[in-house]
């Protein structure tokens, strides 16, 4: 089954980051139980966008949010001590996002990870920058399994980003990124693929279909997972809709109910 | 480039039947310019709906489409005759459609197809029925290209037809026929893949979200032409968002040029 990890409580959106900073409650639970019966499996939860309000931000949104919460959440933070108090604050096994093969981000997160139970976004960035190749990308994602199996995080809780990038830039950044998941699955059949879609449009216009298009490729290649607003009904709609072309929907069950509710049209 | 064919000169629609009835050429013409100027590669030209009538509602439709088309012709028929008339009227090298492995068929169409300069569309049908795995889709593909080639048909030249099947029957056909793509597309890197997409949907709601995210599903897995209705734009947007994706559109040129003529759409 394809896993949505919702997007939208992040303080970076401008909804979001005046709810926070009013302390509104209604507003963040209305949109968590939204993203929920849209269909999200586990709930973004960021709050870095208030500078020097981080850690205060972040206790807020999951004391509000953990009492209405019936999937897991994604702690979003770069750093460890934010991470280290969400993580008692939470009931169930979370998510984390993420780590990197940045040198000061890689250093700062093993020591939190160490001997956690959790599940891990593992994105494919070191200090050389974006990778540049289906290869480059498989090789980080090889140095990231290994490092994170080495403190016991196991290779099904890992979720790889291989980072998409705009192909606008260059006409070879969506095959390179669908060659390299088929490669790093093949490599790791437990691990999973996940990451945001839309870099992939970047500079280009109409780019919903770019994204929609793009995220039924990479499912066929092999991503079971993307950070996403489950409220964009049409990218849902293509994910069930592929999800159900590639295999994964016995008797259609799962997309008929998609077009039931009304979240999936032509 | 991916190769569009067009479907829409066919008897069996409503309002093309009524023309070819009342010889009314207008309406012929206009249709054959929209869906070249909508970017189709070749006209499909079907007269079969008429019992009685296809000699001579084909002599008529072509001599109605030649002076203006711009694109090559899809000489569509199960009859030799009625082929070997059309095959003579036409000015430039046509695609036929179809030969199959039905032995009535098989044994109608290699005599006319032998000597002949032309593509053909190649059907993995068989007098046993509709194929039941990806390896009888290949094992039928094979056959067709050794039988054609046999007869001085170059694999460049094939259009092998999968024939996809609903996926309300089975969740496994829309997986089988890209499994099939993909294997048939290793064993002749030269052969092209085509064929109609609605089967898929056929039993399910919303049936056009399910034939656009299919044809980009298969177009990652190899295919390289299909028939369709080049007025479509919702799946032309599609084709050429995925084409672009898969690298075969640099600088986005023609996902830009789709957009400007409000081709494509989010």
């Amino acid at each position: 089954m394809f896993e949505v990890i919702g997007e939208r409580i992040n303080t970076s959106r401008k909804f979001v980051q005046a709810a926070v900073a009013e302390r509104n409650s209604d507003y963040i639970i209305d949109d968590v139980k939204k993203q929920q019966e849209a269909g999200a499996d586990f709930i973004d939860v960021n709050a870095g966008a208030r500078i020097g309000h981080e850690t205060e931000d972040m206790k807020w949104l999951l004391d509000t949010i953990q009492p209405i919460a019936t999937i897991p959440l994604t702690l979003d933070s770069p750093d460890p001590a934010v991470l280290e108090m969400a993580f008692k604050r939470v009931k169930t096994t979370p998510m984390i996002n993420s780590i990197s093969l940045e040198k000061e981000r890689f250093n700062a997160m093993m020591p939190f990870l160490e001997g956690k139970e959790c599940k891990v976004i593992a994105l494919c960035m070191d200090d050389a920058g974006m990778p540049a190749s289906s290869d480059d990308i498989l090789g980080r994602a090889k140095n990231l399994v290994k490092e994170l199996n080495r403190i016991g995080i196991p290779t099904a809780s890992i979720y790889v980003d291989p980072l998409v990038q705009p192909i606008s830039v260059e006409s070879t950044k969506g095959i390179m990124v669908l060659n390299a998941i088929r490669a790093i699955k093949t490599e790791f059949p437990e691990v999973h693929i996940t990451g945001g879609l839309s870099n992939i449009s970047y500079g280009l216009p109409q780019r919903k279909i770019i994204n929609r298009t793009f995220v039924s490729l990479m499912m066929a290649a092999g991503m079971d997972s993307a950070i996403i607003d489950p409220l964009d009904s049409k990218i849902m709609g293509a994910i069930r809709t592929a999800d159900m072309l590639l295999g994964n929907d016995d008797y259609c069950m799962n997309y008929l109910k998609g077009v039931r509710s009304g979240a999936i049209e032509s």
